[in-house]
């Protein structure tokens, strides 16, 4: 009955799992595993300690089994296997224009209230997502990123046969890029890591190093000149950003999914000439999450092979040092209770 | 029969117009007046001497009548009053994607190709568009810029009741935001300039002047706190960019209008955070001539207003001179045959 506790920066603590009793509305899960986010990663680093207030359990992409229903709480049952969609749409205001995944007065569990990186957690019975028996606990705990690919691709307006660049291939450029070939795209994966790479190629997607051969070349081989459809932007840096405006054709679509926390110069001429569009997309809505399960549970995806390292909740602090040794990993996975 | 020549830099010339007999599936104008547009005064400057290969005629918003057929055109006859969309796609591209209207290969007739500031202009018959009798030959030299800004408001998806905040209110933003009026949009039209905040005011659209107040509370009181469903950037301004990601709604579009010859910082983060779109619109397609058309058909547009000069061909210098004196003046148009 344990919880990782964030404390302060670079600081995580092993404590004792609080019982938090399901008000009314909401469910008390006995969480399998947790993954670890890149925002978890950024909460480590204290860049994050505004939004979050130490000491706090935090986590995010958790696969859990109800253990203790509220009041009112219908549908669900103790024993279900549940991934937990970790949205807590708040108060609504005129800005939201009815878009709950992104409210402005939405909470995200696991940053601005308390994370599934313990024993038991409890959250609203809305979050959740019932697991089908084809996915397993681990697999499950990777729906979340899937969750927030989907998403992506959604946004994106894919259609079969459509050629893909996806600028950054960590675990959710990964992911993008197979849900994307998933839907009928043809994708090319721009990364400059090496081991990130060679993992791209294991998984039969197309791939190029920008640092060595020229990217707007490569898309044009590619495409046979036709360019690029769509581009996720995925990577975070100014080269990315530099590169997303130059390989669609006419009227092509990028998505940025990456989080840029300055202003990036952008050739706003090239969306004028070639009428290109872009869109943000950040989190997901339930058909994500349920698509996400879809794949996950269809099995034609290598999810096994995303999962770098399971850990127990008791080597949290370790797990987080690791990930700073080695940045390139691709999910680390918590467990989160002793099976 | 005369016509105005770039000469170079500052330099335009009035000289004889040549005869050019209309070639199969041409068609010889005459042509009544032709608008002086943004683009025209960049060539004056000299900027464009790549494109535009002194000596040549310039021009490209004109209203004309047809004085002659070539070979194999049908279903326009001498004498039909018509005015011009000056696109000539060249030999389709890959990368076009079907997107004839801002090809690759496109040439701009007035640009890359002799334009209509001249008393006979010979152009493909399928540039043409029929005036209706409601419309005068002045009116209809305001049509190639109206279809700009039917363009722009067709692909950024105003539905009837949706807020607009235009920011720049210079002859396109002007017609860009009676058009979105026209269409139901609450529109706001952001400028600095007094001159033309008064011409905003007179067609009785509200207004805001963001170096007198704060441009997002204004937005903010003007839309019940729900900011902008759609902005316009017309401004092609450094501050223009920083205001277009601030003023949208969650998932509000941005449509990129203004030439930014320069790459610009732009906050990305909040295309993440708020799930914004943004589409670049250059030039039209035909349904936007005709929508224009039916626009200045239909009488409601002050179009009038927006003519500040109209001035006999043989002046052309001293109206190119006059535009850059008094660069907030709305249309100038530049008199082709004397009637």
């Amino acid at each position: 009955m344990n919880a990782a506790y964030y404390e302060g920066p670079k600081i995580m603590r092993v404590g004792a799992c609080e019982y938090v009793p399901p008000g009314p509305g909401e469910v008390r899960l006995q969480v399998a595993y947790c993954g670890i986010c890149g925002t978890d990663v950024h909460i480590f680093h204290g860049l994050m300690d505004r939004r979050v207030h130490a000491p706090q359990v935090i986590g995010h992409e958790a696969s859990c089994e109800v253990a203790e229903l509220g009041a009112g709480v219908e549908g669900v049952a103790v024993g279900d296997r549940v991934v937990v969609r970790p949205l807590q749409p708040g108060q609504p205001a005129p800005v939201d224009h009815g878009f709950t995944h992104i409210a402005e007065n939405l909470k995200f569990i696991g940053i601005d209230t308390p994370g599934a990186l313990q024993s038991f957690w409890t959250v609203p019975a809305h979050t959740l997502h019932r697991l089908p028996d084809a996915v397993s606990l681990e697999h499950g705990a990777l729906v979340e990123p899937l969750a927030v690919a989907c998403h992506d691709v959604r946004l994106s307006g894919l259609k079969p046969g459509e050629h893909v660049v996806v600028i950054g291939g960590g675990p959710i450029g990964l992911l993008i890029a197979m849900v994307a070939r998933q839907k009928g795209g043809h994708v090319l994966v721009s990364e400059v890591n090496p081991q990130r790479l060679a993992l791209a190629r294991e998984f039969n997607l197309a791939t190029v190093n920008p640092q060595e051969e020229d990217l707007l070349e490569a898309v044009g081989r590619f495409t046979d000149a036709a360019y690029a459809d769509i581009v996720f932007e995925v990577s975070g840096t100014e080269a990315g950003v530099a590169a997303m405006t130059q390989l669609p054709r006419i009227r092509g679509r990028i998505v940025m999914v990456a989080i840029h926390s300055q202003p990036r110069p952008v050739d706003l001429f090239r969306f004028f000439w070639r009428e290109l569009q872009l869109s943000g997309a950040r989190t997901y809505e339930p058909e994500d999450f349920e698509e996400a399960i879809r794949l996950a549970a269809g099995g034609s995806l290598p999810l096994d092979r995303l999962i770098t390292q399971i850990s127990p909740l008791e080597e949290i602090q370790s797990v987080f040092e690791s990930i700073d040794r080695s940045p390139t990993g691709m999910k680390h996975l918590v467990q989160c209770t002793r099976r």
